[in-house]
């Protein structure tokens, strides 16, 4: 095994009290929703909100003394670089990160305030790496890798070792998986010592790199997922080699899926989960069979999320709950319509949130009009109660939403 | 005094291991942000997502025998509803919890969950305390106020004896104030081991109940402010006595503060706040003069926010730091200026989250059109820059928000 449970325990020791050892809880009310016995690990509330820390800073303490003074360079659009970056600068080495072109500002400016030197290049990830690959040989620079590194494994594989420490059995992880680093080094961990536990990858729909790696197939890949940081095409030759020996088995989530998992650490745990972070949850959503009453850790293994997308979640989880919905109102062009549909809907005790008119659509009669209002409501009960009241009152609504 | 530290002490141990030993963290992104050297306790980590279990649980299991056959009686339309409610059940006490008119049904339902009776009376807050004490007096229950009590006090103190046992010197904490239960119990804590340390009360600029009662003054109150947990209208009597003995001053905290502290904690902490939960935090954007330096312990006390609202609060924080702009164009109506201006946008970097056309306002011309179009950038400068280009290309913008 290219990663073994000395590596990883002697990863433990080199990184300890210089990242967060972070706090396992279980959730009654999780364990409630999914019928599974669930426990999470918040490695979101590592100092850059990504369990990324871990690898990186390993990494980064098996430089030799020459290649710490030369320099590293990595390449990343997220959680790695800011890693990379924090760690990089604590223990003063020279750092420069690649990202690619679109990178959202927020991610470049947190980076080069960790002091590390940025680079712009590259309309994609393969084309920022390009040029990474050929900074790292002009300059001499180590690159860090993201994943494909025993040194980055095996400090992953600490997340394992802590949930050892701090529950004393269990059945089953599902853990995310990009590139495979972070489950091979929690498998190889967890493995080693509780081969009963089976781990299980997750991966977005749109990108089963993971899946493809295990039947031997090469994985079709591509989209946008919400869940970004696990958008990877390959996963990488070592934790290709590592999965292949120790993970049991890949279920793949779907974006509602991750949607709702976001939503449920928000208001269920009163925690951010970033997409990637929320894809273990997103398992129990989707195969809620698979993990009934069985012990399950989750590893929340990211926070960073962007705020509008955040935002947007949480709205469209309202949306799904019915406590949103927008719907049409048909009648005739006088004044007065708006103000009794209104009255109708308040009466109701639901609340209107938008009112927009359309008066020149050809399903309209000349002289009709058509609202769309959006109105908020105590839940899908509640909705069907407004559109009662006004179908009983002469205004038949369309639902559309 | 009416609560002493050998009552909270009492408190500590009747409640041990009946609810959450919340963790008290640093936060060296905040303490950068604020100048002051940041500690937060986790209050929202509770099971019902809020302090108020550990002031109910203590004044349940301060009953007599006769007082739990005969049940408990409380009114609340939040925090404290559940956390009665989750602490009876446990108990085999039967609850009654009257609600105000209008209490979103996700928070009745949660307190029915708990097996809870629950009496929807009432317009207002203080019509449904008035019909809770008829029933108290009808049905020999035991009303269990939600701060105007010493057993409830004592147990919202057990929060400070947490943080003394956890940080070994602090100078300073501001609590959010409603009723003031949290901040009494706090005080009566910690001032009677750490006299120095300074206890403000931490009140919405609406709601300045405590500011006016230790003016001896009466306070004028009103208002739907986002920290709904501490509207309260008036201090209780043991809880106004307390503070006239030991909170030292108050501070006030506009709206937008509040909004600020929320999606500070949301984005920076990766922890969801309610209004009340960042009220602490808020003081401390409101007066950062008064705060710098000193060792500053926050209660974060509450995690129970509406999910629309908390969408809303971050959205309109991308507007605040002018991520998110919306922009008037004018332009002739003709075909194809959309499409310029779009071109332009995008090629800016921006994106185009929405365009509402506006023809017939008097201030276009007839022959003209109007388009509000909203960008996201990924800063102030970012947006600038979009609005040089337009302007640069012949479409002076007005910037509108």
């Amino acid at each position: 095994m290219s990663v073994t449970l000395e590596d990883i325990q002697a990863a433990a020791k080199a990184i300890e009290g210089q990242v967060e050892r972070t706090p396992l809880r279980r959730s009654r009310t999780l364990s409630q929703i999914t019928g599974a016995d669930v426990w999470i690990k918040f490695e979101n509330l590592q100092f850059t909100a990504a369990f990324k820390e871990r690898g990186a800073l390993n990494r980064l303490l098996n430089l030799t003394n020459a290649e710490r003074a030369a320099g590293v360079i990595a390449m990343s659009a997220g959680n790695h670089a800011q890693g990379v970056a924090y760690h990089a600068q604590r223990l003063g080495i020279p750092a420069t990160i690649v990202m690619p072109k679109g990178t959202p500002f927020v991610k470049i400016e947190h980076t080069r305030n960790f002091g590390a030197k940025v680079i712009i290049r590259g309309e994609t990830l393969d084309g920022a790496n390009a040029y990474a690959r050929e900074l790292e040989k002009e300059q001499g620079l180590t690159f860090i890798h993201p994943f494909d590194d025993r040194h980055v494994i095996a400090g992953q594989g600490t997340i394992g070792l802590e949930i050892m420490e701090d529950l004393d059995d269990f059945d089953v992880m599902p853990i995310p998986v990009g590139g495979g680093g972070l489950i091979s080094g929690i498998a190889a961990a967890v493995k080693a010592r509780k081969p009963h536990v089976s781990i299980i990858g997750v991966e977005p729909t749109m990108y089963p790199s993971l899946s493809a790696e295990l039947r031997g197939e090469e994985a079709h890949v591509g989209g946008a997922t919400i869940a970004e940081g696990i958008a990877v095409k390959k996963v990488g030759a070592l934790t290709g080699e590592l999965c292949r020996q120790l993970v049991d088995d890949v279920v793949l989530v779907d974006e509602s899926q991750l949607e709702r998992a976001i939503t449920l650490y928000c208001t269920v745990e009163k925690s951010v989960a970033e997409g990637a972070g929320a894809a273990g949850l997103a398992a129990l959503l989707a195969e809620p069979e698979r993990f009934k009453g069985r012990k399950v850790v989750l590893v929340l293994c990211g926070g960073n999320i962007d705020t509008r997308l955040l935002s947007s979640v949480l709205t469209r989880s309202l949306v799904r709950e019915k406590r949103l919905s927008s719907i049409r109102i048909m009648g005739s062009d006088q004044p007065g319509l708006l103000a009794k549909v209104s009255q109708i809907i308040g009466d109701e005790g639901a609340n209107i949130i938008e009112v927009a008119h359309n008066r020149i659509a050809l399903d309209v009669p000349a002289k009709g009009a058509e609202f769309d209002i959006m109105i908020e409501t105590r839940d899908a009960l509640h909705t069907q109660e407004v559109i009662d009241a006004l179908t009983r009152e002469g205004f038949p609504p369309r639902t559309q939403t």
